[in-house]
């Protein structure tokens, strides 16, 4: 990725401009690692506001924070057979504890052979339900509501930044409760904190809903997601929640006694987002002049860049332009004066537009002089001149503005890319398009159709939407009887 | 762990008397994975506390968070000659990325071996200068200022929660500079963040000062380090700060060319602090009775522990007891009532003492009538009878006070425990007794004296403490003259 700050139009080629965006905003970077990335710290600062807002969500949703271990024993990936074949083919395995010195460097000294492997946890239900089972006694110590922030690897095999890399940040939310009934409804409503918050920060649609069974996490009863609808026509699973039933409970022994002294084995959930977000993020808003970030979730919400000629006029410029600074920071927080005199205004202007930056303040000695500053809104690119003294006033409500605008479009998007097919030629010819985009159609539910689809358009179900109106109609494929539209769709 | 509630006294078995506290306080558990705890929900909760502190405080001083990968190549390893001798040796080391099912659970598969072998960090000055040899060319990218929080692996022998673990959790700040002066202001600096926090969160006093050449971190310059004093008498180091001149810069080739044009190599520091830090808040201030904790770092500051006869005298206690939680936790957060009605007043008093919980606020019906109520400080055990109109004002005054003895309880300890010893005999015998505590004597600055006082007495050297005055004297071993005290003690 070095050097390259030229961005790829996405009508050229959707996967270099995405590659692109994640270099020239200075996001992430490879490393020398398969399939790693190093976060950079204007990335890193995007991801903080989002554990920032969504661990103020967990608490008040009253779960609690706690910290598993980082490696798992192999047996214990043994105790829950759907989890294990959906997870251990693609694990980091620890086998050795200790490096010797050799003429050439280091290497493995065989000595040090662990006497059970150790995994990298690609997820935690089977160390953190240890846990559990020696927590949970009684009823009374249930629900037990637990987060964990965490990172976790998966051996990919085709990665991208943010997107699917071998190692990623994720929270990890677990519960056991006393009845299935509660587990359900706490599975639900993780799923919609999701959406709510891709909605509410991100001004990223997503639509809830429930897993197939062979989409279903490895290990779950059910598992609900939030998909959405990046430019592309592709869809992003960008968030999950399992009601896990007693599976792994009954692998883990995770039992407590009843308010009648039985001994039952609990009710459980777990859910997650990741760094995958900042890829449905990126795909959500950015376009061919690099990122575009919602105000909610920007760490620098508005950028002043005064402009100078001579001595004189600087200071005059960089007068006013403080005194912005410090009565605008007091009132929106994340804002940045841009000082740096080695590069041009126009240098400095691309750079915050590559980044997404929602509101760039350009001040000018010609614009104090008409007594007004300029301001740029990078979602439309276009500029708005402002009374200086009203300045204070505009930029928030502009930032309301864009944030309004994003949501919109992006609904819009999703909106105009949804389609109601019940004809499977139709279907197929839809999936051609270059924005296939969601379709909806009845489906059968049986594993069969869904696979021959998968093989003959590649296309996948994506989810069965809470939201839909009573209707029925027949399996697209095989015409069977059915009262449930699935979306189907080209995914990442 | 299980099961057992009751707490060794720390004149009976000091060892013992600090698991227990892990214990009952809800701090940590042990995990099936060797070495490695889980953090419960009130530990991590005080960690939670210190992150948020040191985050903004490692922020105002100018540094940015990023993320860098978990794994680092075997080979990086080897490119700074110290460093590796220092963390070679105890490293998880990944060598296959696939298990398989068996008959008999799971195994690793053979054709899944890795091309070249990933160590689980141990620390990551080579990973994070890999990028930084990408990141800076010019002067003007300098200073690098770069934090980072994480989890790192230490393959330890014995192991002990918070204190010494296989895995812990951390931040690593990572910086590069153009002069020598400039990094070694910043690692400085740094050591002066810690202590700060230490004396003003923890009320925990630290010595500061620089390690010996035998007790640097393996690749830096010089080594500055926050040394505590237990209530055992034994020194734990718990945070260090390393000028690490420019031997990884040469390393890993991180260059920048100069004001004239020129290609120089940069200067630079990490510096770092860990769960480490939760030990020597657990071993500076608490009791036979439990956890104490400051107020200043305290999840929970002040619980409300209502007591009732009756429904109706449980309707006036609950109405109070609701009020001033609402009007208290506006005031100073981090409040708790507890309204179980299945322990006894006594179980959950006590519950809460061991949790170290600074004030307990008792309302009991008769309490109502006198228009009074009861708080119970942690840190002296004492009750005072507060009259129920002041109650809003003393627990803040309370919580002040509680933190202001805290800090100098502790300050006294040390100072008490301090020696300024000039002969070897009596300084075997301070080693001797039952808290050795810092033993302050001129060394000659030899490795062999440090290792024969090593051998014969336990003792290490901690610290040539900034703060001393100029004096000379003889070296405790040898007897060559010096002008530097150093810090002697047994230690963690």
């Amino acid at each position: 990725m070095s050097g390259k700050k030229q961005i790829t139009k996405r009508s050229e080629n959707y996967s270099d401009w995405y590659l692109d965006i994640v270099h020239v905003a200075d996001l992430a970077d490879y490393s020398d690692v398969r399939g790693c990335m190093v976060i950079r710290p204007y990335g890193y600062a995007i991801w903080e506001k989002f554990q920032e807002i969504l661990n103020k969500k967990i608490k008040e949703t009253g779960h609690k924070n706690a910290y598993f271990p980082l490696f798992i024993p192999k047996s214990y990936l043994s105790k829950e057979a759907e989890h294990i074949e959906g997870f251990a083919k693609e694990c980091a395995v620890v086998t050795h504890h200790r490096l010797k010195a050799t003429e050439n460097g280091v290497e493995v000294d065989p000595d040090a052979k662990l006497p059970e492997e150790l995994i990298v946890r690609p997820t935690s239900e089977t160390i953190i339900y240890a846990s559990f089972a020696k927590w949970i006694n009684s009823w009374r110590d249930l629900p037990l509501l637990i987060n964990q922030w965490a990172n976790v690897v998966r051996w990919e095999m085709r990665t991208r930044p943010f997107l699917r890399t071998t190692e990623f940040l994720w929270q990890e939310g677990h519960t056991a409760h006393m009845t299935s009934e509660e587990a359900e409804e706490e599975a639900k409503k993780m799923i919609n904190v999701y959406a709510d918050f891709c909605r509410d920060y991100l001004a990223s649609p997503v639509i809830t809903g429930q897993k197939s069974e062979s989409e279903k996490f490895a290990g779950a009863m059910h598992t609900y997601t939030i998909e959405g609808l990046m430019q592309d026509g592709k869809a992003l699973q960008s968030g999950t929640s399992h009601h896990l039933g007693q599976n792994f409970a009954k692998g883990f022994d995770v039992k407590f006694s009843n308010k009648e002294g039985q001994l039952e084995y609990v009710w459980q959930t777990s859910w997650g987002v990741s760094t995958r977000l900042m890829g449905q993020l990126i795909m959500t808003h950015s376009d061919d002049n690099g990122l575009v970030l919602p105000p909610n979730i920007a760490p620098i919400k508005v950028v002043i860049l005064p402009i100078w000629k001579d001595e004189e006029s600087k200071n005059k410029v960089m007068d006013f332009a403080n005194e912005l600074f410090d009565n605008l920071g007091d009132l929106i927080g994340d804002i940045e004066l841009d000082k740096r005199d080695y590069l041009s205004f126009g240098e400095k202007s691309f750079e915050w537009e590559k980044k997404g930056v929602p509101i760039r303040v350009e001040i000018g000695p010609r614009d104090l002089e008409n007594n007004s500053v300029v301001l740029v809104r990078r979602d439309k690119l276009e500029k708005v001149t402002v009374n200086i003294n009203e300045v204070k006033v505009e930029i928030p409500k502009l930032l309301v503005e864009i944030q309004r605008n994003l949501l919109e479009k992006a609904t819009e998007f999703v909106k105009n890319n949804s389609h109601v097919i019940d004809d499977y030629d139709q279907f197929k010819r839809q999936l051609d398009k270059e924005i296939p985009g969601f379709i909806y159609s009845f489906w059968c539910g049986s594993k069969d159709c869904e696979e021959k689809i998968k093989v003959e358009t590649k296309a996948t179900t994506r989810c069965i939407p809470f939201d839909q109106k009573e209707e029925s109609g027949n399996c697209i494929l095989c015409g069977e009887k059915s009262n449930k539209r699935i979306i189907f769709a080209k995914a990442y």
